[in-house]
């Protein structure tokens, strides 16, 4: 087995609004195994006695353990590759995975030294875009689309059994090219202000309307490529020499 | 797709005790496009406001179709093939399958002409040995043996989802882009070149000796990114703004 710190996926819910919710979804991952939960931004503060009382008895040392952010950009800073969870994938991102394929892909990142993070959106709402945009793919539970009344919880222990799942499975071999090692999400979002930064210097965000969501589009571009440390150095030195003078280290 | 009335499995709860685990099970069910429900013996009677307030919108029809009976094996009696859900199976009976292999058997059996039924048991105790002895085959979710703590509801909701994944309606991973399809090799060269020449307009392949190989890297890493014709236009955009004045289209 893996180590037990960076061996499984994390799981992010992002700002949870029920503590029932939170301790179900702790109790979820337990029953499959998993135990390592971030929280951004929980809506009724933290702790939450209600979290607590729901996810009894184990996991509650899930609730403890949980690390608490307002950011989710903090939440998955070491990510090597970040999933989110939608209902309906909106058309304008990366790959869609199946739950099973989702957590198929992430044991073998990890088995090759990766770290995975999951987002699960707001009870409601579901991601906001800009944390969709955030990642590298996403997973969308293929429910009835007559019906796709999942909640949270349910949503959370798909994932954890899937993993489950996935960890009985020998891994496929990952090609990892050698001195490299994938990029974390801290490291493409710096990446990623630093091109925003320069381009909106550069009169690129026009008509001003439009540049939320053209700046969306080049953020989801840059989460979903596989990038590594290297290529990161790479777009840095290329920012650094086509802005010349200009946002120089 | 089969007839709506065999053409799935009858979902059947045991001496269910609280309303509202059958109307989140109903729930569950639909989410994943069953609705064939039997209760036998609830315990709170039938019907049960706590259950239809549970359910709720299009799920409450599962429960006003649901057959209720005294007896399993009345709700069974024209079954030809039983699974019993069971948390530890106890070692006497036939065979233990997995979820997955579960559903996937009763696809096969149900395009065959068959009629499957499985049985979830009360929520503190499980089904007893009489229900189980009554089945073909126990089914068993691989819960962490040190929490396996799954409730009645979520049991359906695993159940449902691999009737769902066996009946092949999930695809394995998709790639969802609207208005936008993978960009060809050309198109990625094509952006390559543009980005090479002015990079080295700009002095980045420097020393001279190190340039072919700087270029290679380059070159592979934009060949290892999955980009979209949206992406190429995206590049292209980043270097015409980029390079003002130079090496605009």
């Amino acid at each position: 087995m893996n180590d037990p710190e960076t061996g499984q996926p994390l799981f992010v819910l992002v700002r949870p609004q029920l503590g029932e919710n939170i301790g179900a979804a702790a109790r979820a991952m337990l029953n499959f195994g998993l135990d390592r939960m971030a929280l951004v931004a929980p809506r009724d503060g933290w702790p939450n006695p209600r979290a607590t009382a729901l996810a009894s008895g184990a996991a509650t040392r899930v609730l403890d353990r949980a690390g608490v952010h307002t950011a989710t950009g903090d939440a998955v800073a070491d990510a090597t590759f970040v999933f989110a969870t939608t209902a309906r994938p909106r058309g304008m991102v990366a790959a869609v995975f199946s739950p099973e394929a989702a957590m198929a892909h992430a044991r073998n990142l990890i088995a090759a030294g990766g770290r995975v993070a999951v987002l699960f959106g707001p009870e409601r709402t579901g991601l906001e875009t800009g944390d969709v945009a955030r990642a590298n793919a996403v997973v969308s539970v293929p429910v009835n689309p007559a019906f796709p009344s999942l909640n949270l919880a349910q949503c959370v222990l798909l994932m954890a059994y899937e993993w489950r799942r996935a960890a009985g499975v020998v891994p496929e071999r990952v090609m990892v090219a050698a001195g490299t090692v994938p990029a974390t999400a801290v490291e493409v979002a710096r990446m990623g202000d630093r091109f925003e930064a320069a381009l909106e210097a550069a009169g690129f965000f026009h008509p001003p309307e439009k540049a939320a969501s053209m700046k969306t589009v080049l953020r989801a571009m840059w989460a979903r490529m596989p990038l590594r440390d290297a290529d990161i150095r790479v777009l840095h030195g290329i920012l650094r020499q086509l802005v010349r003078g200009d946002g120089r280290d």
